[in-house]
């Protein structure tokens, strides 16, 4: 028994496979199609075994789809969204994994008009500095939070649908509003890649024979895809920019102690951090 | 046959006990001497075969040290140096392996009157956000780089000594001024952790929970114990000052391209980093 009949996924590449990848090895969608624009991204997702079929068309991969997920970079979904939602069957339902959400839920409200399909924005908490079909792996979301931002115009069964879809690929589910999901992932995930990113651009490339594990570790996410991460960061900007500020503000206090030679202080400040990051321990060693 | 005969160790946390594993595992030192206040610690040093001895009296352990490693948090390496030098035989030779060197090579010229017994700095580059004797292992130096720092007042003969101690234990030996190691290091590792502390102590503690791998793997350094960094950090003030003033010019470059929305100077600032940090590629998966 599949409980998912026909998924589409559009964008096969770490997100995307690994939702295919994760359907298939579970047994929970007959048929997984695999929808991108690459025939070697195609290809190498038919290869692993995360999607059944592919194709270059969204019109023709959509006609039997009932679950459709937009795995591409952020910038392209709303628009994805809106020309799925005239190919996919009436009552489909629309997600992604987009890493932002409000600009893409204000953006996908009111589609499809005469017609029921629904999107609900969708945002997996999983992902690497990898990228590709070949990094996909099936078990990317176990136990993984993935947050899901639904409005006001959606039906409960839509929000069912989507929130049963993810938890059976072993996502953790959690549901809240679109400019929640935004201001709380630019201090948890966009702040640290942006200065993951300050901090590996600002060393001197002399140094970089001196790096050991601290600037290793640090420095990890800024491996990052640029171009994806300026449409992430562009697209959340005031989030991003208060969670700047914040930063700021903790880094001059640091700056004050350090000029002043204040053990005292600095040492109140590096506790607060350890106590922080000892709260989370060794959760989750890669991935973003 | 030992290349080393008695080796005394003074601290026997990571660094030290992991010193002792090393040579131990080489056979390189026919005794290793193990010296330290607590003796738990000196106990767990010994069950894991890092030191064949231990003592709480530096005097009655260094006897018949010819080679003195002083393990101990920054604050404490000068003061056990000039100590040292008088326990120890006349021609011994002392190092540490302390993160910062301007200070206690300063410190520490000029010692000993009337005796043989030099003083030559050591770094190595390893470490990690563990501490003590269980966290020790016999080949934490291997491939890494430990910088010495001799003065105009050491001998060829002890520079030979010490640069063989670390070669010989897998370490890959570089000299240079100790104020250029301190320069070096701001940047490659002080700076690093202060910008993880500050990161992991600048996240609102709701915001935790949404924490997934970039925010762990951009903190985890913070994790380290706050008494030694504070050490480390005020022994090395100015190179640090430096270094977070260049790091505060490219997080201004970073905020003003958000605030503009300048997409392209954004990508230009974000494939920057990504060219530093891809030069590293995945050396040093941990430590420091």
């Amino acid at each position: 028994m599949n409980e998912f009949d026909t998924v589409a996924i559009v964008g096969v590449g770490l997100i995307g496979g690994s939702v295919g990848l994760a359907l298939k090895e579970r047994n929970l969608a007959r048929r997984v199609i695999g929808i991108g624009r690459r025939r070697s991204t195609l290809r190498m997702a038919k290869s692993r075994g995360a999607v059944d079929v592919t194709s270059t068309s969204l019109r023709n991969g959509l006609t039997a789809a009932q679950t459709v997920v937009i795995c591409t970079p952020v910038r392209a979904v709303a628009e994805l969204v809106a020309l799925a939602a005239k190919s996919c069957p009436p009552e489909a339902i629309i997600t992604d994994a987009a890493s932002t959400k409000a600009e893409i839920v204000a953006r996908c409200a009111g589609r499809s008009p005469g017609r029921d399909v629904e999107f609900i924005g969708s945002h997996p908490l999983a992902g690497s500095e990898l990228s590709g079909p070949g990094a996909a792996r099936g078990n990317l979301f176990e136990n993984r939070k993935v947050v899901i931002t639904p409005s006001a115009r959606n039906s409960p069964r839509a929000i069912e649908h989507i929130s049963q879809f993810w938890k059976s690929i072993g996502g953790d589910v959690e549901t809240m509003p679109a400019a929640r999901h935004d201001r709380l992932l630019a201090a948890s995930s966009h702040l640290p890649h942006l200065i993951a990113s300050v901090l590996a651009g600002a060393t001197p490339s002399g140094v970089l024979d001196y790096a050991a594990g601290g600037w290793c570790d640090t420095t990890r996410v800024a491996a990052g895809q640029p171009d994806l991460w300026v449409e992430i960061i562009l697209s959340n900007r005031s989030y991003i920019l208060k969670s700047l500020d914040q930063f700021g503000k903790v880094l001059a206090s640091y700056r004050q102690a350090i000029e002043r030679g204040d053990d005292v202080r600095l040492r109140k400040l590096l506790q607060r951090a350890k106590a922080n990051r000892d709260a989370l321990g060794n959760r989750h060693p890669s991935g973003d």
